[in-house]
């Protein structure tokens, strides 16, 4: 399936939206708008045409392992060389070790385009990234030295060892030991499913960063620990070494992401070092958790924006029926589907739920960037809570967001949707993984009610609607926009409310926590993009008040805006009705007595 | 995957909400509660044990198609001689010609069955079953003769060929020609897409229903005859006789209900026989879409309690954290999943929905019946038009909820979902197609709106929601249900509202038909489901009240009508201010705006 980046939009995110020049100019990395443009237009240029043809073929190829090797689909080694040479790897890379230091406001949008492109090739070098931080910021001296500038460049690759059989969600129940050596090294062994690019043919060294206990270590999270066990050993030259005693058992078989190698990895006394102190695993895992877990968020953006595609491709071209108040190209056998209400309530809720979603992406990546590189302390601490806060609804919604417009992609195709050659149903099976991996969507929310509403009582979550109350009350005298500002006014009001009362109910009874939260981050997601719409809308009709030659686009951000609030908003009193349905009825039935 | 058909829940909904018993006495077809329990046993059984075990592996390998010839996965020949030896083909077959004449109301419990255990070996049959409906109704006695019996035996299958490349949806671009030919036959030339079963290796003969236009025939559907197309023409003994100019030119990469061929068959000068007048085309085929389109729903039923039986075998034995309020199961190393109030929301959530969508299944079911077989001409045309209403509903609201408790099920195995042994996957792709195929689900709102709703101003409707509403009134002052039936009662006046804003917006504008009509089948579904729930809950009030030796089945029924209607209902609302978003959102948009 084609896929071009949508560069008009994204560049009125990052320059309408989010001033990125200034924000640059803040973090002091010397970027500036016309760096950032040709950098979008190149990242463009890669994903649309060297990244995206490969992934329907990567779907029916899939990865292959013999002898313990895995051989990935066609053409995707030749295209990670570019992303190394072309030094796409080193994008968002410490600088200190050769990477570009870019800011996540403007690497977002590369990356977005990548998972757009093939969310399997994006795998690869997406967990080296969160390997990169947790490295970076834990990791010894000699162990920088040895393996970071190789990690940054792309040309070793990282991943992460975290799941076990029995041990998922719950990382207490790992059983992966690490027994320390005599020499400061530990001899890890165990077994662990599920990791992604655990082999590959792409790059020469695989770098694994695995979660273990060392002996007589504390029960339960407390007693995990990091360690970096690397396929090849590093020798002091930064050539790979001695194999290590690891590899590759098998590889599973998915319903989708097929391109990327999902690996059992049997550790069987490897040799491995500790990355941070001992007992300290899951607060080093921690490190990189924001960022693995928006990162997966922009999958599901990524995916939504190529379903979107497909489907307006589709739709403008499938002639069939006329339309209900008479043929629209009566010289054509029928008209374009397009003209079809139903056909454009689809495509008009793909669209505005991925373009929503990638500015409320900027709007996260622009704190997660303030939080490390603002001038000022309290500003990053300040950041730091505010991407914390949004991190959990970026990862679930996103991902569910991004299954639904896939599936409305499929629709949009009829029957043909199901046949894999259109490569619409492809979209949604790689897009169902974002919504299990990383945290499972119910974990992300749990998360968010847990350890981020009720963590500080709600105090930051006020300052993110009031915040969005102030852009109301700064557009409500806007003819052209005080309806839109009304209504999202009165839903900021709502969720005030709301979140007040899931507080009490959790204070009250702690089951409530895990009854209220889905629908309460499905609640909160759907609000927080009414307010980025409204923003959107008001910047729109900045420019057409200033004469924009560019009326169309900014007309249909207005149009667009109006479509969100009142088809796709809505869905937000389900939700809130859902969850003050409450806790009692969700644990009352024994369960003996879920089926007879 | 392992399937066991929900008896005791079947039982349920057929003698005490519809009494079958009564129903069959009704119809004077001779069955009896006992011969119904029989068959219902034996069903699950056949189903259970011979169908289901096929699954996984139909879905590995597929259909193979080899010198114009098909192969069907391994096991599926077996199967299917049973289905025809042990009488499950003739189930609802015409009497005459050798069909046991089972009512609708029975048989929907067998056919659900059928398609939890595979989706993919109940399409050779289901489409055959719509052959004979049509063949049986429009068919000359000489073409009854030949071919009727043994469709009814299921000895052979029948297709529906409608789809060609450029009309799926609308068939009035049909391109398939028949010309007449001097001994009455005709000679059929086009090519057909999307052919279930178009070419099988379960019979000796395939009999294609095809959609054509005659010479000179109107444009547009009205010019759009149905003739009879064997693959073998029938000797005068009933054995297959001369191969017959048609052929499989391909099979479908799908992605999913890969076990069912999925065919492109072409005609070149075939031989055949018009089933009703020249020109009756259409009509000949809206005999079967009833039927169709209520197995379609049934489809959506069956997956969807395949992945609840699934989800909750899975939520019981996956041992991952601790209950919110502390261990539930301290002598384990970690609780059951099924203790967090976010699983037990997602198997409830599949729960009340497919056991909801069952009773409105069996209420479906008794209209069709009752259409066809009620000894009173007046009672058979309130039945027809009461089923005419509900078909849409059952079709799309079940597709959509199967996809959606599909979808939990592979949720609630975490990463697991996502790898296809464990067959949770694999109930999401196949049931994506029943979203699509029998006319898209946004197809079945369109005719509920406008035939339906809009045919007769919203009369049968209203005589539904009264029909609902009294039962209310009848519950209302029982203390455990005075709660249920007022919040139902409430929704039941919305939803009478809320028809009348929709027909008189369709009359003010004919865009608000396309722009209402997802929403409002999926508002009507939500409510009718709480109606059917309310009347569940009432018949296991009166078995509790009546000192039943099954008080956790009955206090099950309690709490499930009370968690769909705190936790599922609430979808209602969001469904309702969407569609009184309106259309004006929707057309404004030039389509050159949809994207830049």
């Amino acid at each position: 399936m084609s896929y071009q980046a949508p560069l008009r939009d994204m560049r009125f995110v990052l320059h309408e939206l989010f001033d990125v020049a200034g924000h640059c100019e803040l973090l002091g990395n010397g970027l500036d708008r016309e760096l950032i443009d040709g950098v979008l237009d190149e990242a463009a240029r890669y994903t649309g045409e060297v990244v995206a043809p490969l992934n329907r073929n990567s779907d029916e190829q899939g990865c292959q392992l013999r002898d313990g090797a895995v051989t990935t689909p066609h053409g995707f080694r030749e295209a990670y060389r570019q992303y190394v040479d072309n030094g796409w790897a080193s994008m968002t890379g410490p600088v200190e070790f050769g990477g570009q230091g870019f800011p996540q406001l403007v690497a977002a949008s590369f990356h977005e385009m990548l998972m757009a492109a093939s969310l399997s090739f994006r795998v690869y070098s997406g967990l080296t990234e969160g390997a990169v931080l947790a490295l970076h910021k834990h990791g010894s001296a000699a162990l920088k030295q040895a393996y970071l500038a190789k990690m940054v460049s792309g040309q070793w690759t990282g991943t992460m060892c975290l799941t076990e059989p029995q041990a998922g969600t719950d990382l207490a129940l790992l059983r992966t030991r690490a027994e320390p050596q005599a020499d400061g090294s530990y001899k890890v062994s165990g077994s662990k499913i599920f990791i992604s690019g655990g082999e590959q043919d792409l790059t020469e060294n695989i770098v694994h960063l695995v979660l273990a206990r060392l002996p007589d270590a504390p029960v339960g999270v407390k007693g995990i620990s990091l360690l970096l066990v690397p396929k090849f050993i590093a020798n002091p030259d930064g050539t790979p070494g001695t194999k290590n005693a690891l590899s590759c058992g098998a590889i599973e078989h998915k319903m989708g992401i097929k391109g990327a190698s999902t690996c059992v990895m049997n550790f069987d006394g490897a040799t491995g070092w500790l990355i941070g102190g001992a007992n300290q695993g899951l607060a080093c895992m921690f490190t990189m958790m924001n960022d693995a877990r928006f990162q997966v968020g922009l999958q599901g953006l990524g995916i939504a924006e190529a379903a979107f595609q497909g489907g307006l491709r589709y739709a403008r071209e499938r002639l069939q029926s006329r339309g209900l108040a008479g043929a629209v190209q009566p010289d054509k056998p029928a008209d374009p589907i397009i003209v079809h209400p139903d056909v454009r309530r689809m495509l008009l809720t793909q669209k505005t739920l991925s373009e929503g979603s990638r500015m409320l992406a900027a709007y996260c990546a622009r704190q997660l960037d303030l939080e490390h590189g603002h001038p000022d302390a309290a500003a990053r601490k300040a950041a730091g809570k505010r991407a914390a806060l949004l991190i959990p609804i970026v990862k679930a919604f996103f991902t569910d967001m991004g299954q639904e417009v896939a599936s409305l992609g499929v629709q949009l195709y009829g029957g043909h949707g199901f046949i894999r050659e259109w490569g619409m149903e492809q979209l949604m099976r790689d897009s169902r993984i974002t919504q299990l991996y990383e945290g499972t969507n119910g974990i992300q929310a749990l998360d968010l009610i847990r350890r981020k509403l009720l963590g500080d009582g709600g105090a930051e979550l006020s300052a993110l609607q009031a915040e969005f109350s102030e852009l109301c009350d700064q557009q409500v005298d806007r003819p052209a926009l005080a309806e839109l500002a009304k209504t999202v006014q009165a839903r900021l009001g709502e969720w005030r409310e709301l979140s007040s009362e899931v507080i009490a109910a959790c204070q009250r009874d702690v089951q409530e926590i895990g009854a209220t939260s889905v629908d309460f981050l499905a609640y909160s997601a759907h609000v927080l993009l009414a307010g980025l719409w409204l923003q959107a809308a008001a910047r729109a009709q900045d420019a057409l008040d200033a004469g924009s030659g560019e009326a169309a686009f900014y007309q249909a951000k207005l149009l667009s805006a109006d479509f969100y609030l009142r088809r796709v908003l809505p869905r937000a009193s389900g939700h809130r009705e859902a969850l003050l349905g409450g806790a009692a009825c969700l644990v009352a039935l024994d369960e003996e007595s879920f089926a007879f």
